[in-house]
């Protein structure tokens, strides 16, 4: 019987935060790729556009005109997906045609007036001011709605309209599938093992060390053991916290470093501005104690070999599984030996 | 009070297979676009292509020549993801560190020797040649695997690499996550209402009408209520059958109609060929009865509103949940009003 070797041989990881599996196919790295080429994002230097629906004092496509703004801008966004006031539609107890209400807002965060700032090139200063809008936004909506999701879409391959860094904040009033599913899966955890299954996890990671990717003093990012995408990191807190509201101001700043250190890594993987979708996870705001929650950042970046070439979740992953090329451990050391200064400074 | 109108106002739809619900915001159509284009794919008549490693009589990557193949061609993935005799992976109970084995085959099925021929150009005889070879091909798999996945990525959106007709073909020692899920839900409703929940569907849908695309004497494709992907589709029999093995002659020829129909008014939309990744989904060789299976087709057409802008699973729907711009009825008015005479004859 042939000795198991991770990195060459196909197996199947469980990721205990959405109880489902991955397929994991390291051989298959090695294929070559004569697929759909992205356009690489290079980083630029154009401090304002006057194109810009983002930038200070440009006028919006809704002929609203955006303030001199210093700090990080917040705006209820022009197209939102949800709206405030909704009518419930029509109770029906058809299984197969099941309908439920959905209000909510939907803002959009500009990270800073300068249009080539991305996170990684912004001062710690400056992404402690958008923790800090992130915190207030959340006070704000969870007098409203069970759920806020925070999150960024960075580069055109991950749906970006516009390269002014910014983020977007949904609220919600019911809890949203993939929220759900952390909700159930720590519990889950919760109830079985008496722990925290996030703090069990970033304990575990600490003492292994080989899917550590940058380490700071309250936080920590690991490629998780599960990963789905190719260079997917999680970030942890290394203290018990349920909701990023609860950061005391040296946990706020410790976060602001790793996020950059963290993203500084990204675009140093390819020398390009790393596009990926990030957002965050925590306990809902549903009035319970929610002991199993962790607040935790998911980093969901497409690229697989170059600025270039990107992971196609399609066909059998649609249809079967989800199915990465590389190791976790072998994501992890590639974005651990990086550097964290940025290629462009 | 507001009443409730679905064309205008957000809500969330229950998708019974995936047991998930799915965010629709049809007001948000009327967005403008300024992120990434796709390169449209249009339709050529390159018949035979001497770089294309799929075309009869070429040499592949791996310095193998394929056959001079009149009839469609299947042959083993020269990059698999996976492995006939894989070593098991180490026993571990760590609940955070799950690993298991994965076996399998990974094939190729070229549609036709055309270089040019996509399904929908394909004559009802050649698209009958390819359900026989998926039927043959399940015949032998099924003898060694509990689940194999028929699929086809169409078009560089959809991450093939190779413009020559294809599909593929993976045999997996174990049940994929989606494959899972459809199994459980559909044993759920069994055991609920003692009756078939794709068998009830197919029946409330022939009768509401609405969602209906296209219908032949034993086959219907609709949008599904819950759909996903702006233009999705499901194709289901309207029939008990368990697996693609089991239908007779009739219902095949049939099968292969229903398939020409649906790939040429998908063509047909935005005058392009239409991405997509499609595949099937059926009864798992597992020995047991699967009274509660039906076998069915899932299409997942990325593009929304051109040849040139798709919906972008990202951000949003990657961390809170699935989101459409448009109502699944919109979207069927639209496929049903085109003609099934494709554009390009
Ligand atoms: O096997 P192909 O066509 O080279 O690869 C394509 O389909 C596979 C199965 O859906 C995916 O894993 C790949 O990401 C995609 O590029
Ligand atoms: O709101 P935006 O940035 O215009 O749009 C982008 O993010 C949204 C939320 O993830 C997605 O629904 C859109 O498909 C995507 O293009």
């Amino acid at each position: 019987v042939d000795l198991f070797i991770p990195t060459e041989h196909p197996h199947r990881r469980y990721n205990p935060l959405t109880e489902q599996w991955v397929l994991v196919s390291p051989h298959r790295a090695k294929r070559p790729w004569q697929g759909q080429q992205e356009k690489p994002a290079k980083q630029h230097n154009i401090v304002y556009d006057p194109d810009c629906y983002l930038c200070p004092n440009n006028v919006r496509i809704t002929g609203e005109k955006n303030p001199n703004y210093h700090k990080p801008f917040v705006f209820s966004n022009d197209f939102s997906a949800l709206m405030e006031n909704t009518p419930s539609p029509p109770q029906s107890c058809d299984p197969l045609f099941k309908m439920s209400q959905a209000r909510g807002e939907s803002r959009v965060i500009c990270f800073s007036p300068d249009h080539s700032k991305t996170l990684p090139l912004l001062s710690i200063e400056e992404i402690i001011d958008i923790i800090h809008v992130w915190q207030a936004q959340l006070a704000e909506l969870s007098q409203k709605y069970l759920w806020v999701q925070i999150f960024e879409n960075k580069g055109a391959a991950m749906g970006c309209s516009n390269p002014h860094p910014h983020g977007q904040i949904w609220a919600n009033s019911f809890l949203p599938n993939e929220v759900a599913k952390a909700d159930q899966s720590q519990r889950n955890y919760f109830q079985k093992h008496g722990s925290v299954l996030l703090l069990d996890y970033v304990q575990r990671e600490l003492e292994l060390k080989e899917r550590v990717v940058v380490e700071t003093q309250h936080w920590l990012a690991v490629v998780p053991y599960w990963a789905a995408w190719p260079f997917e990191t999680l970030l942890l807190p290394k203290f018990h916290v349920k909701c990023m509201m609860q950061l005391t101001e040296p946990q706020v700043a410790d976060f602001a470093l790793i996020l950059k250190k963290l993203t500084t890594k990204y675009d140093n993987l390819f020398n390009t501005s790393f596009p990926y979708s990030m957002g965050f996870h925590f306990a809902p705001f549903n009035g319970e104690d929610n002991l199993h929650w962790q607040l935790h950042g998911h980093f969901y970046p497409p690229l697989l070999r170059s600025a270039t070439v990107r992971k196609f979740m399609v066909g059998y992953e649609m249809l079967g599984e989800t199915q990465r090329d590389l190791t976790a451990e072998q994501a992890a050391a590639r974005l651990r030996d990086l550097s964290d200064i940025h290629y462009h400074l």
